[in-house]
């Protein structure tokens, strides 16, 4: 026995949000036909309105509902300070930590040549000039430590070369409560390899 | 640092999927914004149409397109024999097997006087006219083997008692592929007492 047409077409809608699979998809459509018509009705009606009115900030490209973005016109953050990452969520992360003060600048994915997606898509041909309107000092190249992540950082590396700009990347090591026994082997040698001097007290 | 006011709105709705908490809402509404605004919509779109055209079975309740369900109008499905679940999972579950061929009447829900959800709810106040007018022989219980699944059917078999109808329920046991040692007490105690003859070949 199959669903009917309707019912299968919401459980198909619903598998092309990320991590649902068609048995979460069968839950969620069950879910909201028999318990939650209104939430349901809420949610698309959210859906197509928010869709429609969350743009890009013209700046750093972060997801915005106004030109530029609330950080971007922010009047204490320092301009000359500009940390480059992948996604908004990384925003989210970095902002979480409470110990930046600078701004930003989201890529909205990596270079993936085989997908199509070099520079241009990732407005990277902007980015040297927005250095240089805002005298920007230093730049964190703060792309996720993966292989995609580290090609794309060594690009922007190789981009903003020629600037007077100092570039840094973010650290790669052990994390905060990682046991050494169960690190994977690449992250040890990079964490061994990036030793810090101790200071004894 | 606090999302925007649309996109905590956004993620707010996705929430009220079931199994969806902070974190996955998240995901799926950077997901949709960064690299699916179309099917965004899409999902938008179809909640709104099918919310608003799938409706219940006249007869057995059953989520439906149709005013009568196409298992209600199967032209050889056996009307004489009724099967009484909770949801229309359960009756998808059934439809599985391939062993059954009778009707259903699905109560989208079990008895819960706490969250008011009476009888009546349930559509139980029209169960006894249905049994009668298709001459129905047997209903089998096949609420769910919990708490309120068990005290639904209790409620049902004693609504149903002066009528004369073979009333049946789903069987209590060991599932296939079970391990003796790692079943509950109150199964295991359930399947030895509904314990078969054997017949030797």
């Amino acid at each position: 026995m199959n669903f009917s047409p309707l019912i299968q077409e919401l459980i198909d809608v619903l598998r092309s949000l990320p991590g649902v699979g068609q048995r979460s998809a069968q839950r969620m459509a069950f879910h909201l036909l028999e318990r939650n018509r209104e939430g349901g009705k809420t949610l698309g009606l959210t859906l197509l309105h928010t869709l429609e009115k969350i743009g890009n900030c013209q700046q750093c490209r972060n997801l915005s509902e106004t030109a530029l973005c609330t950080l971007c016109l922010h009047p204490t953050r320092d301009k000359q300070l500009l940390c480059i990452v992948e996604s908004p969520a990384d925003v989210m992360a970095i902002e979480q930590t409470g110990t930046y003060f600078g701004l930003y600048f989201v890529l909205m994915g990596h270079l993936s040549p085989l997908d199509g997606i070099g520079p241009q898509s990732l407005g990277l041909d902007s980015l040297e000039q927005h250095c240089q309107e805002h005298q920007v000092t230093e730049v964190i190249l703060a792309t996720n430590l993966t292989v995609e992540g580290e090609a794309t950082a060594h690009y922007i590396s190789h981009l903003l070369k020629a600037q007077p700009i100092k570039l840094t990347r973010i650290a790669h090591g052990v994390p905060s409560g990682g046991e050494l026994e169960y690190i994977d082997g690449g992250t040890l040698a990079r964490a061994l390899q990036a030793r810090a001097l101790v200071t004894p007290y």
